[in-house]
């Protein structure tokens, strides 16, 4: 029995598939600078073309947010200044290709990771990902194609990388690695396709080979391998139990999101694409609280059209029912970025140009992207929100271009929804500081906390050595939410919240008793959310949420909520 | 008469001492490399003496603050990496020291200007400013040197640099520059100084020649060249009124700040060490609201041992004459570096380790400042505050690590005074919402305006694409000054204010309306914000505070605010 991290919830037993990846030993040899430029060439549109095709693959599964990596992998491959510098080593020192691309491929991953940040360690991977492809390419290797696995297994491994993830089919039962963490794409990977997983499990590959039998213990984080008949059993029980939950919840699909003494709230999905839409919908999603358009930028190789953008927007509305849709418009720079713009090298990106900074000077892309929508508005319920507003003037010059925008369109003789709401989103402490007066011009606000939290604790979460301070359960966070609420009900206006927060079991509590009227989150996590939602009383809920807003520390309100809850 | 832009408050009439930096012509011309090299290392050294000598002369007038420029410049002209290169490009392509010198200074100079930041805009500024001393050196020529001048004289210049400013005498009695704004780094130090500059003025180098006559007015931003004797009359009235208007300022230097229905508040000033302490009590500060101990740090070469803290805060404490003194506890990171210390590499180094974080992981480093502090707390009144606390819990862990170090001294049998008041800056949002959480705990508060605007606006000011976004009147910003003023009166704690806005005319009555206690400024705008607070009433400034908290936007605050001064 060997332990782990729990990393995506489930119980399995399957046979194992050891992931054996090629082994890549590279000599330097002297070479012909020209062939060797011809094979490196040839090797790289190869490995494109192969890159391609994982992401052709696994977007029959994974959603438009997930794929974003292999565009990154694209990006790397089709990098000008990758390819310019291992040319310049073969013709320079007249060695094989396999060696340049080597050399220069390790210096460009130990300065990733010598930056002491996770952000660039994560640019680490994605280059030994695109990288050991090249590489396999140059020598002939093939890589295990695991779209082949073809009977019920449980994949063992040193690591999954976003490549080999990407490619896991319904045959896949769950997989256990060495090396990863909760926040690893492995990690996020699995919860999203919804099969257990353990990771960080020190020796599994050693401890088993393929054909033996595993069980996967994804809620414990344990991995038997070759158990008896009894504890199969007892594993097999466990998976049943997890799995009838499951169904219980899928009950609720239909329901109504109504606490006990009958106060109702909106529980619903984040987006970034139409192919998310059916997950909002099976899971029983009353709206879309959030779609993030900058996939539609990120995915593309120039601004999206107009008529481009039209087409998805009408889709995701089309697709939603008559639901109500919140779009956000461009919300880009930070970590955030567009292969086909050039944004402005700043010390503190996070503290910089971005999202409506960005759209209020570049007028012209903010104006497509809003004469796109106001075209799609007669499919659906449309809602738009700006994001990263801080003051009430940025709202309203952002307000007085769509309505420009909106004027412009019905006189050249295009329908548009007259009942499109214009809000913002709720992401700066200053906005949250100031609901009330934003309420007054608002529609509506749509609480982002992960922005918000990182900015009242001037604290970047990307950043390790002051991740704990990234805290959704501190009592300052808690009044933010708590005054953005305030000030738009002061006002008549409806508040959601699209952070992860939102989702959080022991976070509904307190959001819901301090009157939040939307819940945005992950598809996955409504139904658990409602099930929440209909085992408590929104009074007593009131009560907690005040509590909580007087306590010193995030410990203590976590403390407070699981007392409440009997846990 | 030319148009510039009025930099440093001030009239004056004098002779013109036209600035004329030798004109450096570099040819490129083979290089026997080891003669080269020799050359170069000689005028590096050189450099590093001149540059010392600079610093030397010019601690006579400037501040421990002012002078950390010159660390900057030693720091660069240390450089082993700068030195590496160049010696490489001599011995690598076989030139001249002077061609390889201006080569790599380019280089680096267009690297850091590319970046669109002002933070490296300025570090661009230094390099130039060290190699072409250093060049000059190769070369042979003369930097003029401005400690000759011996007559009042006013300095037109292209551009001053740090080293030049650092020179000036007290026969300068103005400048005037075709390049600069506002904030320039000449700016900066001429209003130090005390002398009117206008820079930002196009064409005056042009337009005359040593030994003119020239007016300055950096009231209105104006030069004239010659100007007839009617002419010099008025400037030399206006002079005189300038003037006259100081001395009444210094008539307030030893009078209570009290407004005019009888509310005292506290005017105390800011200090970066021993070196600023006349000027606090020259201008009539009360006490000292913000000691900066990073510069203890940053001019030295180690981390500063106990003894050699003991000293500097024995000297400031002793200087000011029983006077409060609120020592802030080393803040560390950010855009402050130290060169025997390796900072994590962050993306977002304003939201990361730095401050209270780094002395909560290091506290080896922190328990040295704090027994240092303890042990000087018996020669004045000391109060010891954090900077960057977002938590109550980081408060309490810095708060026990305190108790922990004076009871060691105590245990030692060493003197520590009982009367030491602990508080925090209040600098981060979620400090400034919790405040009267953390005001069970704390003995004070400072709130500092920099970082909060910056944090509360998710905008770095640095950062020049988003620089509208520091808002000192935004009411956002005015209702968390105001909570956490609320929050400390509740538990009957003081609050101060270190930002640059507790010095700002117009932002004094609105802070004094809020109820805050004592202001922390530049010792230069002490007497003015004494004669502002008491030419107002504490009652209606209470009213015109809460009105402002009810505003929209940062403009209609400040409107508010100029209507009830009656301007």
């Amino acid at each position: 029995m060997l332990k782990g991290i729990a990393a995506s919830a489930g119980v399995s037993v399957a046979k194992v598939y050891k992931l054996e990846t090629p082994k890549v030993v590279i000599e330097k040899k002297a070479g012909v600078a020209e062939e060797e430029v011809k094979k490196f060439e040839d090797a790289l549109e190869k490995t494109k073309k192969d890159i391609e095709g994982v992401k052709e693959r696994a977007a029959k599964r994974l959603s438009e947010e997930e794929l974003a990596v292999f565009d990154a992998h694209l990006m790397m491959a089709g990098d000008p200044e990758l390819a310019a510098q291992i040319k310049a080593m073969i013709e320079n020192d007249c060695v094989n290709a396999e060696y340049a691309t080597e050399q220069v491929a390790n210096q460009m991953v130990e300065m990733f990771e010598s930056m002491d940040n996770d952000y660039f360690r994560e640019r680490a991977a994605d280059i030994k990902d695109v990288t050991f492809r090249l590489k396999c390419n140059l020598l002939g290797l093939t890589i295990p194609d695991l779209t082949s696995i073809a009977e019920d297994s449980i994949i063992v491994a040193h690591d999954l990388t976003p490549s080999d993830t990407a490619q896991l089919n319904e045959f896949v039962k769950g997989f256990a690695t060495e090396i990863g963490g909760k926040t690893s794409h492995s990690a996020i990977m699995a919860n999203s396709l919804e099969i257990p997983a353990v990771v960080g499990c020190p020796g599994v590959c050693d401890a088993c080979k393929t054909g033996d039998t595993l069980a996967l213990d994804a809620l414990d984080g344990v991995v038997e391998i070759n158990p008896d008949e009894a504890t199969i059993a007892k594993y097999e029980a466990k998976a049943e139990a997890f799995l009838k939950e499951k169904e219980e919840l899928k009950v609720l699909k239909n329901e109504k999101s109504v606490t006990k003494d009958g106060h109702e709230v909106e529980l619903a999905g984040n987006i970034g694409g139409f192919k998310d839409v059916e997950g909002v919908l099976t899971n029983g999603g009353e709206g879309v609280g959030l779609f993030r358009t900058e996939f539609l930028y990120m995915d593309s190789d120039h601004f999206p059209t107009e008529d481009e953008q039209f087409e998805a927007y009408k889709q995701v509305l089309e697709g939603m029912q008559g639901k109500k849709v919140v779009v956000r418009t461009l919300d880009i720079g930070g970590d955030k970025h567009l292969s086909y713009y050039e944004f402005p090298q700043e010390m503190n990106p996070f503290l910089g140009y971005r999202a409506i900074r960005l759209c209020l000077k570049e007028t012209d892309i903010f104006k497509t992207q809003l004469r796109a929508l106001c075209r799609a508005s007669v499919y659906g319920r449309l809602c738009i929100m700006f994001p990263m507003i801080a003051t009430v003037k940025e709202f309203c010059d952002a307000k007085a271009i769509f309505e420009e925008v909106k004027a412009e369109l019905v006189a050249e003789g295009v329908a548009v929804s007259d009942s499109i709401e214009v809000g913002m989103m709720v992401e700066i402490p200053a906005a949250a500081v100031l609901a009330d007066q934003f309420a007054k011009y608002a529609d509506f606000f749509s609480i982002g906390t992960n922005d918000l939290i990182q900015y009242s604790m001037a604290a970047d979460r990307m950043s390790e050595h002051v991740s704990y301070l990234y805290q959704p359960y501190n009592p300052s966070v808690l009044r933010l939410v708590a005054n953005t609420i305030k000030g738009a009900h002061e006002h008549g206006k409806w508040v959601g919240m699209c952070g992860a927060m939102a989702g959080e079991p022991h976070a509904v509590p307190i959001l819901l008793g301090l009157g939040l009227d939307e819940f945005s989150m992950s598809a996955t996590q409504i139904l658990k959310a409602r099930k929440v939602v209909k085992s408590l009383s929104y009074e007593e809920m009131q009560g907690l949420a005040q509590e909580c807003l007087n306590k010193d520390t995030a410990d203590e309100v976590l403390e407070t909520v699981k007392t409440k809850l009997g846990e």
